[in-house]
């Protein structure tokens, strides 16, 4: 293939027909900007991710995985919200032009948008150090989106999915002696699953919703304070995966609490709601765990066996490392 | 003022309030998403642009110069779609907390924004080398954007403002010594004025439009091609400033075709519409100027006082450069 010397050409080679195609979708890469057609009674739901070499994923990271994760990171913020995602703008800075790298990079990125209906109308390429940062945008009917702040005293704390399995991936390495279980942990940190059908069929269900980018210690005390609540831990309720027992020992637990990049959905609902979610995690086979309450008192309470504990590890802050 | 440690502390601390305040912001920065309401009728218009350290700035640039660009060189291809801008969404990488930096990055964004009504609704933040992306969506009404691609031959070609000034600029340095001729140029590359009121006005009477990013010898052939003609430049027509013809000499002609970063708007309209144009930029206060024509053949045939002239300069690209 040959390599494309200049923006407009890295785009046209590798942006333009890499999303979904949507009829919604006015006019795509190409002009000065997108124009798309919202869908009336809905609103637009935006958000943005960055991912940052050295910060967010180490230098010589397989590209596949990066363009996967730019993208997952972003659904995971649509899915928070309960919204369905539907367009994205890509910003690329790239130290040189590596057509193998580009195509990698746009495989992971392309194969889960088409997964999700996502469309790329808009892309932007600068020469520097490698940083990815997608826009997106989701719609979701007027009045309806999951926000952090609906939950009340009373209401439980579900999880989706396995937690710290991500953070235990990371510490896996590609060296050829992996078991299965660290195989399967680190495609868990290189491939997360962003949770967007069982946001978008959690509206009307929970009454309050975040994704667990920085991990629970820190993003279930967002959404309880959001809520004008405190909220309660039951540890030995938190769901661990298999590989995550099986290779993590104790640090499973603490990884689970404060890994990070996870990129599962935190969520709450009245205790009369416990039998729809359990039938909502049947119906959409993604495990749903209830593992703690909000209360009126603020602050986290974490219990194990019935005990109060202290837990020392600082949460994950995308800032700090 | 307190410095921030973490990203949610920084992003409560610079960029909550930073915008304009808008009724159709459900909600803004603090949850996973940004939910807006899209004005019924219209379509959505998105573009992202970023400003790396070392390509698009120089190291130690002003911050305030940065926070205006960032956002500026974005509201100009909302401006070149004939669009209306809305909300925008910063992404910030910095290599560490500054407070003093980030005020100014702050004052220099916000102005900006509040000049055109657009609200902050979304940010995000990551320690890394000095990048600054901003996505900002804008608003149509259906079916009535100007696209690059709407030009027939024979249609001419005008442009706003003066063409030039910003690549001048760029060459001044602040040392004290600079007369007023210097200071006016650098004035124009440091906090570039986006062509937003101009671009809504030209709804309904330019037949295609394209924002000058890349200088007037980049940008022309991407409109004409998109279009499907080729185009002819009358280069004694250009419109230069004061202070590019005093400060600039010959370079002044190359830096107006060249340059790029003027972030003026360069559009076409039937010659019928001359003076309803000129009309326009009396009741506007921005200064229109004819300066060519498109035309069937394809390519870009520039003249000067009657002959066609060759020129080597190689046309501003954002990677490349």
């Amino acid at each position: 293939m040959p390599i494309p010397a200049t923006e407009a050409a890295v785009i046209a080679t590798f942006m333009r027909h890499l999303g979904a195609v949507r009829a919604d979708v006015v006019l795509g890469i190409g002009d000065d900007a997108a124009l798309l057609r919202p869908q009336p009674g809905y609103e637009l739901v935006q958000t943005t991710d960055a991912l940052v070499e050295g910060v967010h994923f180490l230098a010589h990271s397989a590209p596949r995985s990066l363009g996967h994760r730019a993208l997952a990171v972003n659904l995971s913020d649509i899915a928070a919200m309960g919204a369905s995602p539907a367009w994205a703008l890509l910003s690329l800075t790239l130290p040189q032009i590596d057509a193998a790298w580009l195509g990698e990079f746009a495989a992971g990125f392309g194969e889960l948008a088409r997964a999700h209906s996502v469309a790329l109308v808009g892309g932007n390429l600068s020469r520097g150090p490698l940083t990815v940062t997608v826009l997106l945008s989701g719609q979701v009917a007027a009045g309806t989106a999951l926000r952090r702040s609906g939950a009340r005293a009373g209401d439980e704390v579900w999880v989706s999915g396995t937690l710290g399995d991500a953070a235990l991936g990371r510490q896996m390495s590609a060296d050829g002696t992996e078991d299965a279980h660290q195989a399967w942990l680190r495609a868990r940190s290189e491939f997360p699953t962003p949770r967007v059908a069982l946001g978008e069929a959690l509206r009307g269900i929970a009454s309050a919703c975040i994704d667990l980018s920085d991990g629970l210690l820190a993003d279930l005390p967002r959404l309880a304070q959001a809520s004008g609540c405190g909220a309660e831990l039951e540890l030995e309720l938190l769901p661990l995966s298999a590989a995550a027992q099986a290779r993590g020992g104790e640090s499973a637990w603490e990884q689970a609490l404060a890994g990070g990049e996870d990129y599962e959905l935190c969520f709450t609902a009245p205790p009369e709601r416990a039998a729809l979610i359990a039938a909502l995690a049947a119906r959409l086979e993604v495990p749903l765990s209830r593992c703690g309450r909000l209360r009126a008192a603020p602050g986290l309470e974490l219990r194990r066996d019935g005990a109060v504990i202290r837990f020392s590890q600082s949460p994950f802050d995308h800032y700090a490392t």
